[in-house]
């Protein structure tokens, strides 16, 4: 197995400071960003252009070219309800560094979005519910597989569905964290990659705790087989429990300095 | 499952301090270690002495005494070559709070500790090996089962043998890690308990490292259903990885203070 994979998170409307840079297209808020997540380590960049109704398409051309020129093509997440929107952005994209990631599909409104993927040759995030929280690791495996037939009727590899188990918060659903190990588990069992919104499960926890938590949190699903998460590589804690998987797991080489690499 | 359960290793004949406090019978140094280990939050209290060849049954008895008087019956793991030792520790040892733990058999020359916890009803750690390094799962498992039937035979509850798979460390033995968790997820499917000298696996790194590997070692191996650890429980690093996995795997109750209990 390859090295974790992190999706920086950072690049998303919900953040006041971005939303800004975004409207009006002012590039050195998100280039900041962007060399933060990468000098943390992350591999591939969420974009996060929120819905986007009206002009996504030429937003989101101008975000991946942005990141793509400042920062030597770096691999994007195009990240939108705007489907249309992700289809502008692939086109001027670069996949010298990697294929882009379609932001996300579900078995249920969204599957159109493997549609997206398979047309462009992306990777696709595939979330394991149809409509609101799986009952059960059953239904999940259901709605993988169904997931999985359809992006391979269209011609995708099975490598390209990135699926995500859906990440629950412990607060309220501490009983279902297991549930998620257990699921993530049988997706590395299938060999299938996987990724996913892990600090949902720190949610509505004080802000002293969270990175306690999402640390762990990711080792321990690492060490069950998760491939990647999209997460804040900022959080530095995080990022050791990251690295340090990784060495437990054998997929980067030890060595003294290994958390400065 | 319930909590995870702490084995506090600090009150061991090769510090300096416990070593002379042993030879002088000076309870000041042992009461002081063991205070530290029970307020950070072990459950028992390993009693290391040594070879202790001569003298050993006598000085067992005292550091049982010492212990159980000062800190409410503490339950203890007696951890010695000597037999002997183990059997007059715990001839006056008060089981209130927990069963003895004799510490410890393997499937080779020290096959015999099971007899000793079998005639005293006690807990044995019993390692996964015989003669050095099991070269694979598959041998750790044939030497489990050979321990369980000799228990068995001389009837021992299943849950009283503590399978220990023998923590390898990753200086030199990086490969072997993933092993040791697919290991644990076999003695828990079995429904067996296990224990084990966790931090081995960061053996002769740097100080700084150590304790950030050993949480997010114990925080994989509790996910994958290590049901103890023999640790330093002062090491505050390592119980958060602890008290975090027991709220993940829902073995303990999320509160926004669940690191302070």
């Amino acid at each position: 197995m390859g090295k974790f994979i992190v999706i920086g998170e950072r690049i998303h409307c919900i953040s006041p400071a971005i939303k800004a840079a975004m409207e009006t297209r002012d590039p050195e808020p998100i280039k900041k960003r962007a060399k933060e997540q990468l000098d943390a380590g992350a591999t591939y960049l969420d974009l996060n252009i929120g819905p986007a109704e009206k002009g996504g398409e030429e937003l989101m051309q101008w975000g991946v070219k942005l990141l793509q020129e400042n920062f030597d093509n770096v691999p994007i997440a195009l990240d939108t309800a705007n489907k249309k929107a992700i289809e502008a952005g692939i086109k001027v994209y670069n996949r010298s560094k990697g294929k882009p990631i379609v932001n996300s599909a579900d078995a249920g409104d969204r599957i159109s979005y493997i549609d997206v993927a398979a047309a462009n040759d992306a990777i696709v995030i595939a979330l394991a519910s149809k409509a609101g929280v799986p009952s059960d690791n059953e239904e999940r495996q259901g709605y993988v597989l169904e997931m999985l037939e359809y992006g391979m009727n269209l011609g995708m590899d099975a490598a390209d569905l990135w699926f995500d188990p859906l990440f629950l918060v412990i607060k309220g659903m501490q009983e279902k964290q297991q549930e998620t190990l257990q699921f993530i588990s049988w997706l590395a069992e299938q060999g299938f990659n996987s990724t996913g919104g892990l600090s949902n499960v720190s949610n509505m926890m004080p802000k002293t705790l969270r990175p306690i938590v999402d640390s762990f949190m990711v080792a321990m699903c690492i060490s069950h087989g998760l491939t990647s998460a999209i997460v804040n590589p900022c959080d530095k804690q995080l990022m050791q429990g990251i690295k340090t998987a990784d060495i437990i797991m054998n997929q980067s080489l030890f060595s003294d300095s290994y958390l400065e690499l």
